[in-house]
């Protein structure tokens, strides 16, 4: 039974998810993860915030770069480079087994879910982890240079296009999934928890997908986000200068602002706490930067915490 | 300009094409490669006589098991195994590069020739290596069990099932490669060699090409093969198994007897020798068993002079 329905993109959402799980029992934490950044790849389908959520829950993720499995091997990417094929994504020996499993499997015309579920049952999660949808969403991003693949501009650019313009393709056709809308309704449902994921690419591919929002507005538990900005930065990726490049205030919030329509609190860090009277919602302010695994539980145990004290606007 | 066409399945072949390669300079060999043991396994295309073929020319083969690279690593394995995925057919973290570049190469549309021809150049293999055809031919096993396909029994199995009969699916639609017939047609070749391979999974997956063999009758090169069975056994695989299940005498004769009508000359190993007398062909016995690269070098220096001595018949 679902108590807390968390939305997470890849490294900073996973470090919450991770904390959650530590205090919830198995079974009582869903993350749903994004799925715009899912690519195709050497003929491989990828789900990097999928499989970043995986390899965190489990364990098994590779510290140093939060992406990846530890203790991996490169003698793929090394072999892909002197066969002179495309080198600029690294793909691990090890991880590279998940992505072509999954391949195998979606050809085989079993669905992203059922494929991820099994996973995560073999790696030993007791967490859920739901794609935001069965179906494929694309986010592509408007740069100068013309529209980019997410991870053509992401990795293959390294963010550095100036972004004008973001889109999710194939996101009209996408479908929540049913799960999620289920957990939504049912009273067991405890709290929604927005992880501190980008906004812009790890958030809004989930919200945009028809129907995802509004069950978010219709659902009788509390809806919190934390922000993934600290005093005007990012703790990682490239949440700062997207919002630079469209427009915004890079401050938590403008993170809070996006989501305004759906919140019953925003957590923002204390060193962001002046930011309240600017931000239309309740707020609290506490230490998010997830350092260590004691962080990511402490920030956990504040957000449910919370959740206890929110009251459904 | 090619010299020497040599016809080859894996193992076995292959020593004796990197002997000749010894000898001969760049451009003067050609390898034509068995594509029946081709199957499609885990979504990648794997074709273990064309790899050993290029693993061996260009020095990087294994040389505990014959089959896939040295200094490889087996982290996918391992990791694919722990997600339940099919782990009867042995694929490393290298070997794997090779497979998922030529998937990718082949569903654009590229032609399985261009692909290793390239593959073979970055490996910086002087001779040629062609498939059989540009088309698919899958060998097929009916045992007692029904019909498997050939890697199910040859590596699945371990060869254990009986085999009552072969088929090479898809064989009347494939073509053989322009450049063997362009070449078997050219004055400057000097000699086909049909390698050490197992007649009935690697070499006649190849003659069976509507075409091909008539192209080798009708070829004014000298045609010499050497046999793959010393002593009624087979140095490596299931060749002499094969033989007495579809009711062959296990030893070289059967091999010679497949091969009547094309050949001038067949070469037998030394403790062979009595068997010429059975043998409907001009024969020769020498050293044969290719232990060393000393001996793949000396092999392929009494095939190539016994090219220049044999007269077509």
């Amino acid at each position: 039974m679902t108590r807390i329905l968390a939305l997470s993109g890849g490294i900073g959402g996973a470090k919450l998810a991770l904390g959650l799980s530590h205090l919830l029992a198995p079974g009582e934490l869903t993350v749903v993860a994004n799925i715009g950044d899912d690519f195709e790849h050497l003929g491989l389908a990828i789900s990097p915030d999928i499989d970043t959520l995986l390899y965190t829950l489990a364990g098994i993720e590779n510290p140093a770069s939060g992406w990846g499995r530890r203790d991996e091997t490169w003698t793929f990417m090394k072999v892909l480079r002197d066969l002179g094929g495309a080198d600029w994504f690294q793909l691990g020996d090890g991880d590279l087994a998940l992505h072509v499993e999954r391949t195998r499997r979606l050809r085989a015309g079993e669905p992203l879910s059922a494929i991820m579920a099994d996973v995560a049952a073999r790696l030993g999660i007791a967490a859920r982890i739901l794609p935001a949808s069965d179906d494929p969403v694309r986010t592509r991003v408007k740069t100068g240079e013309g529209w980019l693949d997410f991870q053509d501009w992401f990795v293959g650019r390294r963010c550095a296009p100036r972004v004008q313009a973001l889109d999710f393709a194939g996101i009209n056709l996408a479908r929540p999934h049913p799960a999620i809308l289920q957990t939504l309704i049912d009273p067991a449902l405890e709290a929604v928890v927005i992880c501190p994921s980008n906004p812009f690419i790890s958030i809004e591919p989930i919200l945009a997908i028809p129907g995802m929002r509004q069950a978010l507005r219709d659902t009788r538990a509390p809806v919190i986000a934390v922000s993934p900005i600290i005093g005007g930065q990012a703790v990682k990726g490239p949440t700062a200068k997207m919002m630079a490049e469209l427009g915004f205030e890079s401050g938590a919030q403008t993170v809070g602002a996006r989501y305004a329509d759906l919140l019953d609190l925003f957590i923002l860090d204390e060193v962001d706490a002046a930011l309240a009277q600017r931000i239309a919602l309740p707020t609290l302010s506490a230490p998010t930067w997830m350092r260590t695994l004691e962080d990511r539980i402490a920030l956990a145990r504040t957000v449910l915490a919370a959740a206890r004290g929110a009251k459904r606007a």
